[in-house]
Formats: C-alpha cells, sequence, structure tokens
C-alpha cells in the first residue's frame, strides 16, 4: 500500500522560485566598507537565472562543478542559488587555504569554471596554471585585469557576461538526491575531503536552521552572515533565508572586528552566527569602541566551543544573547543546538547555554567509549560521538581507503569526545586527537582552556598536550594575554587551582603573542605542538 | 554524480525514538473531567512498544490498517505513534461521520483492527456487523463491555492487552515513501476519499508546523490539542511534539466551552489550535465566565475561514492572538497561516492577519480563473486555488473515476476560491461550490458572513445562493443571534449597506435555533440549501 501524496520537489530551484516570488521585497545587503549595496530577493531571482544562462552558454551542463572563491555577498548568493538550481554543482572554495591544498581541491572536484571576487582573484591567479579542469574563470565585482590566467583558462566579467544573458532560465526537474554542491573540510591531517550535499538533504537541513529550537529563522528576520559562505554551507543560511524570507546582511571582506560593529549599528541585522574567535575579536573591540547591538536578538556561536566567559561577557556588557551549537561541515553543519528547557532556574540555564546543545529529531546520536562500546547518557560518561541522519555524511566524495574508518556501520565518527545529558544535550571535552593521556587519565585541553581564558587579563588560551616521561602527556597552555594586561604563570595556575583536579592542574605554560588559527578560525594545535617539539616556544615550567 | 548524505530514516519509528528519549521528561496530559492525568514521553514510547507487540500479536502484520474511533487522549497518542512505527497504517476514523459513510470508510480501507474509546463504543457497536474486515477491536479507557461486536470480531481491553505485551519492540526500517496513516474527507458530495499519508510526508509537514512561520512549536511549549485526531491528522501537532518535546495537552471527550476554559486556566497551554466553531464557543461563554487564558501565547484557527470579528474580540477582551491558517485533510492540513511582515503599521497587520496567511516554501500554488487559465498575484484577481508540494496528496486512495478531476498536471484542486497578493498572502472568498453566481458576478458567502457577523447581536451567519428568475442567483442570510438580542432583518441589511456593494446587498433573511455543522465542525451549507428548497425556511424577503 503506497501513500497517495505527492514527491513534490525538495530542489535548489523551488526554494529560488519560492524566495524569488513570495519574498520578492525581502532584501540581501552587501558592505561596501562605508554602507550596504541591496538588491530584493526579485532580483536576486533574475541574477541567479542570468547566471545559469551565462553558465550554460560557457558550456557547463549536466552536474559539472562550477567554483566559487568568494567572500559573502550578492554574487555569492546568486551562485548558491542559480549552480544547483540548473543542475550543476556549486563547490565552494576556501580562500583562506594554503595553494597546494586549494590546488588539490579543485582537482580532485574536476571544477569546469570557478567564479572569484576581484579582491581575491590574485590568490587565485597562483594555483590556475596547476588546474588543467579549469576552463572558464568569472571576475566579479571587480576588473578582469586582476586575475592573472593560463592559456587555458577564459576570463570573463561577471558583469558583462550576465548583461548580455536572458533573464529566464527554465529551470530543470533534478533528482532531490543528485549532489547540489560540496565543500571539502580542512582536514588537519591528510589530504581534505570532499563532502557533497544533496537537494534533498539542503532542503531538510534548512528546515532544522529555520526551526524554533534550531536558529529560529523567519520573514521577520535579518540576518547578518559572518560565517563564510565557504565554511560548511555558511550554516546553511542563505537557503533558509529564500526559505523563510529572512533578509540577508554580507559582510563581503569587511570581517575585522570594527566594520562589523558598523555593521550591526547601522543596517540593524536581528541575528548574526559566526565563530567564537570572530566575536572574541568583537567582544574586545566594543571594550574600547562601544557601539548599539541591540537590533540583534541573539547570536549562533559555533564552529569550535564557546568559551563561557564570552557568553557572559556580552550577556553583562551588551545584553546579547549567544545560543552555542555544534556541527562541522559533515553534518551540513547543524548537529546541535543549545535552547535551554523552560522552566528552570538562572544557574541551571545557564549550565545548558554552556553545552553544545541537544539534539534535533533529524540527528541520531550514540557515543562510544575506549573500549568500542556504548557509553550511557548520564551526563558523565565520555565517548566519541557519533551520528547519523538525513543531513549527515555518509562518506566522502572519491573515498579514499583511510576515510572507511570515519564511517562505521551508517554512523559518521566525529572525532568529537563528550558527554550526553538523558535530555539529549552534547558537551564537548575535546577533539579525540587533542585529548591529553596523563597518567592513564584523560584531560580535556578545551575544559583547561575556558578556566584559563575566565581569568581577566587572558584574551585568548589554548592547551595542548606534550611528551612527558613519567606521565605519557602533560598539558601545555599557550596564553595570549590582553593588551596592557599582565599575569603570571604561578598566577595563572593559582587562578586555576580551585576550579580543576590537582593532577590536571599545567605545570607547562608559554605567553604567545597570538594563538595560530585554522583556515577557518579555529584554534590550530598542530602548530603549537609542532612549534613546542622543535623548542621555537619560551616554556616556563612550574614546580 | 551522486551525494555523499546519508538517506537518514524520515519515519514514524525515528520521530518515536527520539520523542522518547531526548524528550523523555516531556509529558501528554489528558482531560478527565476534573483534572488532568499525564504520562511522560517516555511512557508514551513503552506503551506505544507493548500496542505494537500487542497488535502484531493479533496478527497485524505488513501494512494493515489499524482505525481509531477515538478522542483526543493519550491512548490516541500512543496509536498515532505504534502503528506506523511498526509498518502498519494508521486510520483515523472521525466519531461524528453518520454509520453509512463510517462503514463505507472502514470497509472501503479494510481495517483488519480498530481500537476505540469505551465512552463511543456503542456508535462502532452500531456498524461492526457491516465491516467484515475487522477482526479485532481494542477497548481502551474503559470495560470492554461498552462494545457489542458481532460474532466475527474479538473484543480485547487495551489495558489488558497492554499489560502482558513485552515492552520492547524492534520498530523495522519502512521505505519513507511508504503509507504511514490514512484520513477521509468528509466529501460533501460523493463518497469519501482517502487520503494516504506518507513517513516522509508526515515529516517533513511535522517540521513545517514547528517552524517560526508555521505554528512555532517548541520543546518550551505545551500544546492544547482541540482540533480532533481523527480531523486531517490534528493538523500534525502530535507528531511535531515528538519532533521537539513540546508538551501536550488533550482534552478527550470534553470539547465543550466550559472544560476547554477549565483546562485552560489549571493546566496552563502556551498555545492552542482549533477550527473557528470552538473559538466562537469559548468567546460567547467566557463572556459569562471570565477565566484567565494568560498562558496561552496564540491560537492557530483553521479549517473554516476565522471571522475577523472573533479575532478582534480575543484580542480587544483577552488579549488572545489569534493566528489564521489554511489548510485541508488533502494538504496534510498545513496550506498556509497568516504571519504579517514585520516593520508595518498596526492596521495594516490586522489586514494581514484577517488573510488565510502566506505560502511556505513546500507549498507551491496557482490561481485558476473560470477561462482556465492562470491569474495574476494581484490581490483582487479571483480563481481557484491550486497547489502541489511534499506534504499535498496527489491522488485519493483506490480512485474512481470522478477523482480525476480533482488532479490535474500534478497539482490539487483545492475546491477553493480566492485571491493572492504580490507577496504570497491568500485569502480564501469562498469554496467554489458555495460561491454565488449572480447576475454574471460572483458574491463570496464568506464576505458576506463576515460582515453580518461583526453585528453585536449576531452569533452566527451563514450564506447560501439560492434559485432567483432573473439574476441566477442571490444570496439568502442564515443568522443566529446572540442569547437575549435582537435585530430585524432590515437593521441587519442596513447594518450592511456601508460595507459591501449595492448589488450585493442580500434581500433574503431567516433567523434559525443554529447554523447546521459537518463533522469537522464547518457550517454544513447544503442542508441550509435543502431546509430552503423543501420551503422548512421562514424566509423575510425585504424589498
Amino acid at each position: 500500500m503506497f501513500s497517495t501524496m505527492q514527491d513534490g520537489n525538495l530542489s535548489i530551484a523551488t526554494l529560488l522560485r519560492h524566495g524569488a516570488k513570495v519574498h520578492a521585497t525581502a532584501e540581501v545587503t552587501t558592505w561596501t566598507g562605508t554602507g550596504g549595496r541591496s538588491a530584493t530577493f526579485a532580483e536576486v531571482g533574475v541574477e541567479a537565472a542570468r547566471l545559469a544562462n551565462a553558465l550554460r552558454g560557457l558550456g557547463v551542463t549536466g552536474d559539472q562543478r562550477v567554483g566559487t572563491f568568494m567572500w559573502n555577498n550578492q554574487e555569492h548568493l546568486t551562485a548558491y542559488l542559480a549552480v544547483p538550481a540548473m543542475g550543476a554543482v556549486l563547490h565552494t572554495l576556501n580562500v583562506r587555504l594554503f595553494p597546494e591544498q586549494l590546488t588539490y581541491i579543485v582537482n580532485h572536484a574536476e571544477d569546469h569554471a570557478i567564479i572569484v571576487d576581484a579582491s581575491i582573484a590574485p590568490l587565485l591567479s597562483k594555483i590556475l596554471p596547476g588546474c588543467p579542469t579549469v576552463q572558464h574563470v568569472i571576475v566579479a565585482n571587480g576588473p578582469v585585469e586582476a586575475l592573472t590566467a593560463p592559456e587555458h583558462v577564459t576570463v570573463h566579467s561577471y558583469a558583462d557576461l550576465l548583461a548580455s544573458a536572458s533573464s529566464d532560465f527554465d529551470w530543470p526537474d533534478v533528482d532531490e538526491r543528485a549532489a547540489a554542491a560540496m565543500c571539502y573540510t580542512s582536514g588537519t591531517t591528510g589530504n581534505p575531503k570532499g563532502v557533497v550535499y544533496s537537494h534533498r538533504s539542503i532542503w531538510l537541513h534548512s528546515m532544522q536552521v529555520c526551526m524554533p529550537d534550531g536558529m529560529q529563522i523567519s520573514s521577520s528576520d535579518r540576518t547578518l552572515v559572518i560565517v563564510p559562505q565557504f565554511h560548511a554551507m555558511s550554516w546553511g543560511i542563505p537557503y533558509a533565508a529564500f526559505m523563510t524570507g529572512a533578509s540577508l546582511v554580507m559582510p563581503d571582506r569587511f570581517l575585522q572586528p570594527e566594520p562589523l560593529a558598523q555593521m550591526i549599528a547601522t543596517l540593524k541585522p536581528t541575528q548574526s552566527a559566526a565563530v567564537p574567535t570572530i566575536w572574541q575579536g568583537v567582544l574586545a573591540y566594543l571594550d574600547q569602541n562601544p557601539a548599539d547591538l541591540s537590533s540583534l536578538r541573539e547570536v549562533v556561536v559555533g564552529g569550535a566551543a564557546c568559551p563561557p566567559a564570552m557568553m557572559h561577557a556580552f550577556s553583562e556588557k551588551y545584553g546579547l544573547y549567544i545560543v552555542h551549537a555544534w556541527g562541522m561541515t559533515e553534518t551540513s553543519p547543524l548537529g546541535t543546538l543549545s535552547r535551554p528547557p523552560a522552566g528552570i532556574s538562572e544557574d541551571e540555564t545557564w549550565r545548558y547555554r554552556y553545552t553544545q546543545g541537544r539534539l534535533p529529531a533529524g540527528v541520531t546520536a550514540r557515543l562510544i567509549g575506549e573500549d568500542g562500546q556504548e557509553v550511557p547518557w548520564d551526563g558523565e560518561s565520555v565517548g566519541e560521538l557519533e551520528v547519523r541522519g538525513p543531513w549527515i555524511a555518509g562518506a566522502y566524495y572519491k573515498p579514499e581507503p583511510e576515510d572507511a574508518a570515519k564511517f562505521v556501520d551508517g554512523w559518521l565518527r566525529t572525532g568529537d569526545v563528550g558527554t550526553l545529558t538523558p535530555d539529549g544535550f552534547l558537551t564537548l571535552t575535546d577533539r579525540s586527537k587533542d585529548i591529553i593521556k596523563s597518567g592513564g587519565e584523560w584531560i580535556s585541553s578545551v575544559e583547561l582552556e575556558n578556566h584559563v581564558m575566565a581569568h581577566p587579563s587572558v584574551a585568548e588560551a589554548a592547551v595542548v598536550g606534550i611528551p612527558d616521561p613519567k606521565w605519557d602527556e602533560r598539558p601545555l597552555v599557550a596564553v595570549v594575554l590582553r593588551p596592557g594586561a599582565s599575569a603570571t604563570a604561578a598566577e595563572l595556575r593559582d587562578f586555576l587551582d580551585p576550579k580543576v583536579a590537582k593532577w590536571q592542574l599545567p605545570e607547562n605554560w608559554t605567553f604567545v603573542e597570538e594563538v595560530p588559527k585554522t583556515s577557518v578560525g579555529k584554534f590550530d594545535k598542530k602548530v603549537i605542538r609542532a612549534a613546542h617539539a622543535q623548542g621555537k616556544l619560551d616554556v616556563k615550567h612550574l614546580d
């Protein structure tokens, strides 16, 4: 007995048509450095049709990959919609990767065309000679001369190409399980891994992004999208906007605290999202340069653990509500998001807000202990998080033999280690590779970092395990002090003393100018470990 | 190139497992007449496993249909979850249908077993002799003796059956497009039509129900589910609750204004949903018996057009926010829901709130005019609404030849007539069969009703077209006056005079004790037309 329901068309084309028609007057506003330039969703719909016609004219057919090497802006939003809607595959390229990684990714995905912002065209120019599949590069937001291209590449102006393209495009029907977009994870070991999202996974994920227990995005919102469009599909916000009619504010290349504060004060977004390091920077800037953040209902922070001290500082100083979330490229990325239960005390509410959040119905989870067995959801037992669901990757694109270990019996092994409460709230204590194994026990590097970062003199702190002849590993704390502040290693250890078990108290401290970051803004601990191994750090060892 | 994403399992079993585990402490509270009896979602999960084992023990296999003839209560919620999760098909039977219609429906669906509330078992007893496929009836919430069964039916006690069943059930994997549940529409002509929902359609619909631009259901909610579980899957709220952890308040058979007001005052729901006639009754009751409604954030009203006068009365007298929505059994049912845009005046906000609401991304629509061509979305051009999408029916179960006209080129013809604004807000002016065709023009019966119901002496009003030798049809208004109030036909016509075009002003008026209602609480206009045709109405004809 089969259902009598329609299949419907869970496609990006449906989202595009819906947003451009029902939410014709919603806007995307791109920061120019001094203000915003805006286009309505109806105009973006027309621009998407022109882009699709232009790409078709350049020979893009079937499921060919079209790369983007762009900031968050109107043209990137247009590519998000046009490329999958025409049946091709959007490949967002991380503009902060090393040239060798970029070259690998472009070749692995076999990108046929790439759209690039003129401001970063020189970076792309460097790798094009090593990318034989790329036949066309389209330069947006600036002169084509910004790009230097090898012979096998034809260079086009985005503006000129679209001006001569038809504003009608007959969006094809696509299988909802067909590839819509791809993003490579900036793996810390081995080659980058490609995740290929389907039209279906994007639809379901977009709905979850909008849910009241998700990011609560609605037609009444104006969302400042700081999380890059090249980073895990911008956490699904561009598609959620076309699904619901939320307006968008795009910062383009202006990701420094000062312009971000300006954008918030002048364009008055209701909601935002970014990794914690961005907000740490905004917080430090605001301490010197107060700005009006009152339009923001809340900001979602994820991509790395959000230090509780930062959540409190924003709450107390600026009345800003930070929502903690967890996800990864392989999870589309929304995995968990923390909305405390109703009717509990303020203290309890904070304890829930510190967690990475609650599992939605679309993400099923289990924790696997060191012995390979499931551990209970008691808020204490620690295990590696495994997840599955309709917006979770089940494989990597063109997998290599070692990738098989990442996907077990239909579960994605996240590489994140933590606990689950009986009511499904996740607390991550570490990445499995960052856990410090000391005397047969585990020390959470993230927990130590959060405690150190709660010290008023500390701007940032990263903790790694370093070899120890007696204990196997011991923690090393790399500290960045606030401008003008001072604190000694002994003072910081004394500050930690009442907060952690004695045997976890770090003896090894180093003061650095900045914590090295990965291309997506996370602490890059392998750089710290390497610097330590090479004797490049000035380590203070306390007795 | 295929996506690397998992399919996930969009099944009721996934919802059941999720709700029972992650939202273990959420509750369903069933009204007993004097208070509430509660069970946690964890307990409902165990009860569902017991019910599935019990049904398997009675021989329910594959996609056999299990009927429910029940009020809204914990046991009905359990059946909502257990029956589809075990791979069988839940068939909700409307307890207000005539016996001949019920018999037709049970036989058409070939129900194998039926779960019945003892309080309405006598109604079921009447039809069982004519239902040869039914082998088992399970009596819940009362003694098995309440049922009189023919020889081919074995009668069981719900409580006894579950007490002896295992509390573990290995929920099978099902194809997401497989049938999960079915509901027959109470068609006003011909035989009832069966709509068969899939696991997939229920999942997607549940997400839309929860969205901020939908019913905004979250883990912080406690929802009073007045809309019957036998009516269009209770507007998706039971499944939305297991998806998000919203607690539920179930009124059981206590659907009169007095117990509803009591439930609201004592159980403090945050949200509710019902057809307008229910809320009209509550409003009239409250005028005499004030009660505390302050726990309610809002109530969703749909199933029939919501009179603006009622929205204003609830707002002004009780501070209660009514959200207007539209849908039908064939649309799961959420089609549109009215959330006005942000940043507009109060007057404009009200104009949006009067509409049936905005199209979500999952519902694509068009309006077809009398000439079969699409009419523009200009807020003025009138046409029949056609819709399509992943929770819209594409056929009826075991279709009859005449059903083909209802489904055209992948569109569902709704039979509703109205307008769409450029920003996708739907205003229904009538059912296509209720429109009054007068002198070559259309008169909206719903618009006239809303104007008459805005008169302070009027409790209810229904308008039908009656034959007219000169104009083809003219409107007849059937009026129910408020208790103790008085108004003449002439006074009411004078009240209408400034509000509608002269040629639309009704000459024909009749005063009745009550407006006849269909089994789902809508005005039953064919009964009024028949009464008029048979000369049973005392019609006052104004010059």
